[in-house]
């Protein structure tokens, strides 16, 4: 009897570990591995107590049930008086008389009304641990910290912690069509499931809300900004009141993408004219509709006058006539209308990099108070590598918004494996000088370089229906990270890439050291054998897979990689200094001379700003084509460099997610080995100079990477 | 410590039992319930023997160790030579010198090609179990069969077993899009990620094959009729092999959708005449090209000229001038050209009903010995009840293929629970009386009729990217039932409803009492409140999503389902006697006379056959007016106990599959309230006769029926 139950604990941990399929994300919650750590948690932690008066804390209250009796592998009493050492103590002071009694006022106040407070404290001679926050929401982050210092092997706290997230909107941007498709999306295909809702719920929506809780995020914008008017009709209303209703005790609220010519494709109207009375009535009750089912709606992502998409300038209006019509019809809901700054017009022959800044920065001043402007973190598109947006140091008046891409579009898609936190940080922390040195992106974005109270952090989420969410394991990183940043945006890449690395996969510090570096070197690599040296939007026409540096026959000048590239005989690169389109007179001086001085200019943006000269000599001594070549070689040799360290990590990782990484490690050597030979193969015609010595050409011709054809690749 | 382990032990049971999201299947493997019968298992179940001498053999090894290891949760010994008893034996005599002298040769003879034994027999003094079978993949077979003895808590087998499959080709058909849209697909996408491919091998690929080779399944149509000729591309080839190499050691041949057209679309030919000389050598070419990359491909699945899709006849050929040339191109590598049956033109004034018997039955004899036709269930297309098809008695000299339809695309789609197997054996037990009585469909289609050695049927796959697979946890069993049946068509709906249910919930007695009666009674009920006593056809327009009886503005006759039911002030249903279309005339005498006389016809086909007047006297008493009230009432209450029943299921089911379910009925229910409403108050504006008393009349009006709009419904 004694050896069969050996036997079945052994065949228990056989069926938990065989197959990880990447469902559970970041709250896997295995046995803590470490026994030692395991039984000094067990000696601190015996007992919860917690009133679940409302929804959220009662998840609060599952979630810690939940977490810790898988980490510690005990069960715990949930206790509703205070009896004994160890005890977990959650609430609010409001609804928890122990908490409002526990002497914590002074750090709640600093936790504001979404943060929280851990404290670990002695109360009525019991040693506790307190979780509490301002409201219900703030007790469930708490919740999530102090199980993530478990998962993490952090010990337990000895000193309160008080945290507070630093942006007030911290969402979602969900490109999800209603027909479940999404665009850019590398993950399969909508999570929701509009046939279904509203009477069926799957068990992924709650998942849902519960990951995103589980890192800050309190806002889902649920469909496309190329907008479809239909989600907006009753019948699609009682579906998302279905999510909301789902979301809600979660701590997150649901927006909506508003077609700007809604008024006419579902309400009759002849016209979409912001400043047209009957259009203004429109949208007011369309309005009043929606919160009679959603009470907490959000607000509108709106897309407008940009690639297609219809808008206020159709009627010779502005975007801040458009935005002010939809946020005067919202004020009295406190709904948020969030409008975008990418825009780009066919009609417009200036360069692409200028336009949105021409565009909205005369109108500064002029929104609405619950008007935000959403804007990329560059200008162009989401590229591997770009420098700031210069709206982030134009718009003093407004509350800029970022817009992070989580999903892949032009970082590998699917199939490659890129910690995007680099990406991230690198926007956030260049400085715009918009109110001299130290004004960097990071805190013209959290609203305390211009004490803005209205401020907002989306990424383009990277979710899909996938088991694992995400496509790619690592991919899951970029949603975790986006959530951390948007929290506490002075959190570095490798503190979140451990945190992660710590949860997704193991503790193990061998594992760590090499996993942590493989996560941040990624991004940099896929920068070298795609887009090194500022070049930028040279990928595959429409589907933007794969190099297509060649592309010259589409229709607008701005949809052809030429544009961007600009090779000829004489060099490469787009000149936006005063000898050309002068972009660069866009930023603020210290920004502008920086960059327009060669010999100042980081040479990451050389290109993106200069058209230099094949034989201009590089800070590594050779010259530009030899450069070029170089940082493709480097790049795909590297991506060999993370398969072998991937191998030496099987130790540490699951069968299934092994071997699923891989895999994908192998399609991302073969796509970097294609983006080196097509994009060099290709240069060369310009340059007219051989491959340096000790290259290995491609075994391929340039002819054969030009007519490569990809009719099915995903999110188009 | 002890308490601790007891709490470990009662925390994994909690972790695998609280999520069963359904992705396992019926091979889900948890601890035998009953402890008496573990432990009755465990003493004839100790060690297993079985040389892994190839890939397949050492599949059905894993099999073996993961299904027992699980269910008896003891760790056996896998051994290479005999000592102890209760050893089981796996192999064939060829590779295992013990069975070879276990005088087992006249079962294994009477097993085939592809069956298999299982014996319980004494070898060297140690009591064995003895899986073996003529090919690897039927000891596989008997492994899968075994393991489903004790799934199902059957006793140890005392008596040799023997079972071979009564069809030769048992095959699913996906309708999926290179895009990974599924045509009529209601759980999610397509599985196959053909971008991804064929470097990244889903996880489920594998699992896909296990499953399928559970229940028999030994080929698979990956690609959509509605066809693609990218598929047949070298890029994509390299894809399809992937998925080949990944199927093979389960059995599993891979077929594809060949599109006729295809020597144009990517030969760059002028014509697809398939008299044409270059066709036929360009088609050569292209298998010959297939075969270089999958040796044991399986061969073509054609639909031509049937709804769009180019065919044989628009070069004035027959339908078997097609199929022979690509059965000649395929014969040198003993592949198989299937070669579909459903077809119906626009052109033609036909009743639908008799456009494949008029266009085939001349054909009959003219087709190469390697070609199959496949004909559906019925002449119409997939109904949810529907005559056999005639030409099921009417082509002796060709075999005939059953083409069964495991996508609910008339069955409520995703969101009904409808058991289909009482569907299927319906059809298979009509009797043709091709050669008089007794000439069973199923024994037209297993070729004991006509002494065909070719045998085939295919289910069109109910399969998606759902984690489920099948969306609805119950449409699993449809998959489940088609490999079953393919495997041995006498078996009863019932027997396999319950083999069923016991692997994929519980051998609880009260629980399959209860939810067998649920399963077998479901498909009469989605027949009594969708298309009672005969009606068909009547779903909305395109997506075929809920009723639209009124529709007759589509361009064609046969797209309004006012061609189907005929309803005027006289009557109702469609005449196919001598005084109507006569397709009746299709049938063998004894089963036209059977179905024209109205006092013979079965109600169930009254208006399949007949337009029959409103005052028509039925069995019943009731008026046909007053029964077609009654059976959509009847139908649409018995769903609400269908709710019920599965209620009083709750205490035997997983938390998640259970509420699965339960909204999954809830729409069920708001589904046929909407069926029974809108086609009474259609109805009812021919009969001019009021609902019968005690019937609750509708809450909403036919107008609002009529307006109801689903522009993103799934599948279409």
């Amino acid at each position: 009897m004694k050896n069969s139950t050996l036997l079945f604990l052994c065949l228990c941990c056989f069926l938990l570990t065989k197959g990880e399929n990447g469902y559970d994300l970041w709250l896997r919650y295995p046995p803590v591995a470490d026994k030692m750590l395991q039984a000094t948690y067990r000696r601190h932690i015996s007992a919860i107590m917690i009133n679940p008066s409302d929804a959220t804390l009662n998840i609060a209250r599952q979630e810690l049930l939940n977490g810790l009796s898988h980490l510690l592998q005990t069960r715990l009493s949930a206790t509703t008086t205070l009896h004994q050492d160890g005890t977990v103590v959650a609430g609010t002071p409001q609804q928890s008389p122990l908490l409002a009694q526990a002497d914590i006022g002074g750090l709640l106040k600093a936790a504001g009304n979404e943060g929280f407070v851990i404290v670990p404290k002695t109360l009525q001679g019991k040693r506790c641990i307190l979780i509490s926050g301002n409201t219900s929401i703030g007790v469930l982050y708490g919740v999530f910290h102090f199980l993530r210092g478990l998962q993490t092997a952090q010990p337990v706290p000895v000193l309160p912690i008080v945290s507070a997230p630093k942006i007030q909107l911290r969402m979602l941007d969900h490109w999800d069509n209603l027909n479940r498709t999404v665009e850019r999306g590398y993950a399969g295909f909508s999570i929701w499931n509009w046939h279904t809702l509203p009477t069926y719920i799957d068990p992924r929506y709650i998942d849902y809300a519960r990951t995103n809780a589980s890192i800050g995020i309190n806002g889902t914008v649920l469909t496309n900004v190329n907008a479809n008017a239909t989600v907006l009709t009753p019948a699609y209303l009682e579906k998302v009141k279905a999510l909301a209703d789902v979301f809600r005790p979660y701590g997150i609220r649901v927006y909506l993408t508003a077609r700007f010519s809604a008024p006419m494709e579902i309400g009759g109207l002849a016209t979409a004219d912001p400043l047209n009375d009957s259009v203004r009535g429109w949208w007011k009750e369309k309005i009043k509709e929606i919160y009679s089912y959603i009470p907490d709606f959000g607000g509108f992502l709106v897309k407008a006058n940009s690639e297609g998409q219809p808008g206020p300038q159709d009627y010779h209006r502005t975007h801040a006539d458009g935005a002010n019509m939809l946020a005067d019809a919202i004020a009295p809901y406190k709904g948020i209308v969030i409008w975008r700054a990418f825009v780009y017009s066919h009609d417009n022959p200036a360069d692409r990099h200028k336009q949105a800044y021409d565009d909205f920065v005369p109108l500064d001043g002029q929104f609405r108070p619950n008007v935000l402007l959403q804007v990329k973190n560059g200008a162009i598109d989401f590229m591997p590598r770009e420098p700031f947006h210069p709206l982030f140091g134009a718009m003093p008046k407004t509350p800029l918004m970022m817009e992070f891409q989580l999903t892949q579009e032009y970082l590998g898609q699917g199939t490659s494996l890129v910690f995007l936190a680099p990406l991230f940080k690198e926007t956030l922390e260049s400085d715009t000088y918009r109110k001299g040195a130290g004004s960097t992106v990071a805190k013209v974005i959290d609203g305390s370089v211009d004490q803005h109270t209205l401020s907002g952090m989306a990424g383009v989420a990277n979710i899909g229906s996938d088991i694992d969410w995400c496509g790619h394991p690592f991919a899951q990183a970029n949603w975790y990270a986006l959530g951390r940043l948007t929290w506490d945006h002075t959190l570095s890449s490798e503190q979140i890439a451990e945190e992660w690395l710590r949860m997704t996969f193991s503790n193990d510090l061998t594992f760590l050291k090499s996993a942590t570096r493989l996560m941040l070197e990624s991004r940099d690599i896929i920068v070298q054998y795609s887009n090194p040296i500022g070049l930028h939007h040279i990928m595959g026409t429409g589907h933007h897979y794969g190099p297509a540096p060649w592309v010259d026959n589409q229709q607008r000048p701005e949809w052809n990689p030429v544009y961007y590239h600009k090779a000829d005989s004489a060099g490469i690169g787009f000149d936006r200094t005063a000898t050309g389109s002068n972009a660069l007179a866009q930023y603020q001086p210290a920004v502008r001379r920086q960059w327009e001085d060669i010999t100042t200019c980081d040479e990451k943006y050389l290109l993106w700003f200069h058209h230099m000269p094949w034989h201009f000599r590089m800070k590594s001594g050779r010259n530009l084509w030899e450069e070029l070549c170089y940082q493709y070689y480097t790049g795909a040799d590297r991506v060999t460099g993370m398969q072998h360290t991937w191998e030496s990590l099987r130790p540490f990782v699951d069968p299934q997610r092994f071997e699923q990484v891989t895999m994908l490690l192998k399609i991302q050597q073969q796509e970097a080995t294609w983006w080196r030979n097509a994009c060099l193969l290709y240069f060369r015609t310009f340059s007219h100079m051989p491959l340096p010595a000790g290259y290995a050409p491609p075994d391929k011709t340039l002819e054969y990477y030009q007519q490569l054809q990809f009719p099915f690749a995903p999110g188009n």
